[in-house]
């Protein structure tokens, strides 16, 4: 006997139909004689439907009220959830947040987990129970139910993983797992069987939205054993794990890409200490996500610098770049829109030289002009325009030995709450 | 400064621009200098949403995920609120109800409170906050969330009220208060400005729907000020207390009907001890209300007695009295459908001899013929058919001295929960 946790996303109970799918795959686990513990995400619109409501009554709501309305969502799933196991002749038992012992800090929004008690999860299922635990939640020691914020229903799924010591945590999405690249782009895409906690960080967080880095995060430092895996197919899906069984020759495992880029340059500005800390600190505090940054050499006391945001977060960077002007006197900043990363990664680049210059060396070939570039040990990013993103990304693919023939990719948009 | 308790149904916060209005409202009594308490009910259609897809999963639902499931409807409709009162520029602080302190039975679908801790709510008060209640909804001591079945949300504020001596607890509802008897009816019906416990809870109990039973109940035990009042109008309402200043000459209080009432007759019982025990208790067993129970003598050690239970319950009766047959001997069961009960309400009855029959002078003389009665100290009732049920009631408010000019009624369903 194993014990599981099995996690849903919102997408893979919006219906009652997918719901009762849902059950019967959950109630096919216990049956093969494991113990089950099910996280579950708010049903398909909910979650929309409710800051529609908020919205009309007040544009700015509380954080704390907005936690009360959301954490709603997830309380109907899993109520539902445990209605439709028990329909088929099973034990199975609801928690909230805060019934599974799941503590948080005392931020609204976007806590983090701070403790599990699991005393009544473990109960339950001593009892033969299923538990469906509502993601995405906790409570205070005060007694105030917050939320995780994005990607709290995988990391809720990790921490109660690493709380009740299951065996592993499924993450059951829409896709098959975490392929070498987007299968929408290129057809080739292969399904990747086992990667690396740190190859699948730097995925998640290039925008391959399989899995939410925080959850990433999670079990690398836990040694969670994680599997994504498809809703719909009984196939294996990705084991993510501590060290993964390299493939001969296999240096780069994945291409992702990130569009919707925006790059912003300051120019001349004052090189005095303290600078960078000016600009990145107002940027963080207006909650503001900057990814890339690079500085060139400082002429004549003057240094340029550029980083890159989301395209959406492009006109509140340069409202904050405006009001810093005054600690930060520069001659003038820019930006441009449109752009994208693609980044390939790999747990063996960092002992194979070459690899980001094969990189450049595709880009060159494409007629691309690279912008920026950033390095870690396992991955290579650049910034590029937009066009041609399919035929960058194919060639890459191809270059680093990626292509087979068949593709399981089963499509649809991701969900990421 | 004063404490209120002010209760908002479901129909009262039925859309954003109701719970709006009340928002203002609450924040008009805050501005007026007093504390502020609200309970609130899920808005309108969100429990009949979530039945239905609970029933979609589960025709059978277990009771305690069903409880898990509803009491989202209250906590949604508190955070709402909040928000509104926030946008108003108030602070607000809504909470569930196991925030709230409210602890109940170990009982779900119909829990009762056992205590109530209401130290979070004063603290909030304290700080100047208006406190938001999720009605209808409370937690047992082993942390499971239960709900306090039919009538639960007037029962939590007039609970609160109490725990928190409130100096008033005020159920606004969409009518002005409690009427003489239904204003749909009889035009001249007359809004009362002061009434009774035990008057209200007769009237209560009889159809009258204002105010749930319980609530009346826990207000008379715990000596809470109770206030029926309209959300849509500036109006007094009616004062449920203690000892009614009564009027002059007023021996009768009000009139009230209850349609869709079933007879059911068995006859021939065998007259052994046991034998209402048997039947009564198994009626009981299947959560069927009985309400009125008649006996007539006992002829050659046979007994035949009558009973009524309201039309929905009807056929689930007769199979029950079908199920005793073999405990219970008896030669034949009848049953007359679409009936209904009126009574007479009134403090005075017990000290006016001859109140009763005028009621059967009435009643005759509209040709009307008289199939059960029953009457306690405060209330005399006649099960009769259900035409001409509008003449009935129209002779007997006059008859009494109920008619006047005016009537303020606002009309419209009321809401139950």
């Amino acid at each position: 006997m194993s014990l599981y946790v099995m996690k849903f996303g919102g997408s893979s109970v919006g219906t009652t139909e997918r719901m009762q799918r849902v059950a019967q795959r959950i109630v096919d686990k216990k049956l093969q004689g494991h113990q089950v513990v099910v996280v579950v995400s708010a049903m398909g619109d909910t979650t929309d439907d409710l800051i529609d409501k908020s919205s009309e009554l007040n544009a700015q709501p509380p954080a704390r009220e907005m936690d009360m309305l959301l954490t709603t969502g997830e309380q109907i799933s899993t109520a539902l959830l445990a209605m439709a196991i028990h329909k088929l002749g099973h034990a199975a038992r609801s928690f909230t947040g805060w019934q599974a012992g799941i503590e948080t800090e005392a931020v609204h929004g976007k806590a983090r987990i701070t403790n599990i008690e699991p005393k009544r999860l473990l109960s339950a299922l001593g009892r033969g129970e299923i538990v469906i635990v509502a993601g995405f939640q906790g409570m205070t020691e005060d007694g105030e139910i917050t939320t995780l914020g994005r990607g709290g229903s995988d990391t809720t799924a990790v921490a109660l993983a690493a709380a009740v010591q299951a065996d592993a945590c499924e993450i059951y999405t829409d896709v098959d797992g975490v392929y070498s690249t987007d299968p929408r782009v290129v057809k080739c895409a292969r399904k990747l069987d086992v990667i690396s906690y740190d190859e699948m960080l730097e995925l998640a967080h290039l925008g391959a939205a399989v899995l939410h880095p925080r959850a990433v995060e999670y079990a690398k430092h836990h040694r969670v054993r994680l599997v994504v895996r498809s809703s719909f197919t009984q196939n294996e899906g990705t084991l993510v794990r501590e060290e993964p069984a390299m493939e001969q020759g296999v240096v780069v495992s994945g291409i992702a890409f990130d569009k919707n880029v925006a790059r912003i340059s300051i120019l001349g500005v004052e090189d005095v200490p303290g600078v960078l800390a000016n600009v990145f600190g107002a940027l963080a505090d207006a909650g503001i996500d900057v990814d890339i940054i690079v500085q060139s050499g400082v002429q004549n006391g003057k240094a340029d610098f550029s980083f890159t945001v989301s395209s959406a977060d492009r006109e509140r960077a340069l409202a904050v770049i405006a009001n810093v002007r005054e600690a930060v006197p520069y001659r003038e900043s820019t930006y441009e829109e449109g752009l994208v990363k693609v980044s390939i990664v790999g747990a063996g680049m960092v002992s194979n030289p070459g690899v980001a210059a094969k990189m450049f060396d595709v880009m060159s070939k494409a007629g691309v002009s690279i912008k920026m570039v950033s390095t870690s040990e396992i991955k290579c990013s650049c910034v590029i325009a937009s066009e041609p993103l399919q035929e960058v990304v194919r060639a890459l693919h191809t270059a680093y030995g990626l292509d087979t023939a068949e593709s399981a990719f089963v499509g649809g948009p991701q969900e990421r709450r």
